[in-house]
């Protein structure tokens, strides 16, 4: 596993967190900078009711934009569940591939977590309940009322990934 | 189902087909000009072994040069096997959602084929073999040597395109 590179930029990290989907693709934007991390912005993308490539081709724009309107350095998205049938593990590849494309084509790296580090990295059990990863998206951001799911499953992979780059960091600075 | 326009540009119609992939994406450039139907050009886009996104990324901007590099007014995609499980279903939907992506972002339209529509229109048998669909695909282009199979296939969904629009076009005149 490459070992995430510590921010020396002196600039706090802005990380996008994609949950995908074929027809709604949840995103969330968090900013790091030390051992804070603040709510910036999230939202679900709603693929629309044309025809699939345009549904695609919306995911991606709207992820190209996220991106450049909020100054994005580095992207997590979540690896999806495969209890499912090989039809909707189609679909929703195709939805992941959408927004996987358009972080790359701006040059971001993607890091992919398993919905079970998500719950492990937030709630400290890899099997716990969907609704507690949202309480403590809520908790650690601060945020006040709801939030829709998917906008929170976002949410929860981006804290997820700066977690992991904290870890990692530790891990390095052990061994150096 | 939408019944094709019939082209009223008076230029010949460039079609790219796209046998999707996520390790190997076939694609296809064919003219038409009447009943006349001409090779441009065909090849297999390599994702690469870089990071997973970075490959999507690929696949994404080598179809987005061939849009541009060859004036391509439509696009016409394989649709996939589905007796496969779910992580490679999961794969190639990415890989087939960037191809797809890229054409959307063109403006093109997307068409989409099952490999039996494909086998059909080009062997006249659903049940077709795969080297006769390569066999009619050199036949129908005047293709002299060999091609690779995933560029045979992707010039083969260009063709079944092209010959459903024929179709679509007469069952209309018929009608109107």
């Amino acid at each position: 596993m490459a070992v995430a590179k510590p921010n020396t930029s002196g600039l706090p990290r802005r990380v996008l967190g994609i949950d995908p989907g074929s027809v709604k693709t949840g995103f969330g934007v968090i900013e790091v900078n030390g051992a804070n991390a603040q709510y910036i912005s999230s939202g679900v993308i709603q693929a629309g009711s044309g025809p699939f490539a345009e549904r695609l081709h919306n995911i991606y724009q709207a992820i190209v934009e996220v991106i450049t309107q909020h100054g994005i350095m580095e992207a997590a998205i979540e690896e999806v569940f495969l209890n499912r049938n090989a039809q909707s593990a189609l679909k929703l590849g195709q939805g992941r591939g959408a927004a996987m494309c358009a972080c790359a084509g701006a040059g971001l790296a993607v890091s992919e977590y398993t919905p079970r580090a998500v719950k492990q990295a937030l709630v400290g059990r890899g099997g716990a309940e969907k609704d507690q990863v949202g309480y403590m998206v809520r908790a650690i951001l601060g945020l006040k009322g709801d939030i829709k799911e998917d906008a929170a499953d976002a949410l929860a992979v981006a804290l997820t990934h700066v977690q992991q780059d904290r870890f990692n960091a530790r891990v390095a600075g052990q061994r150096g």
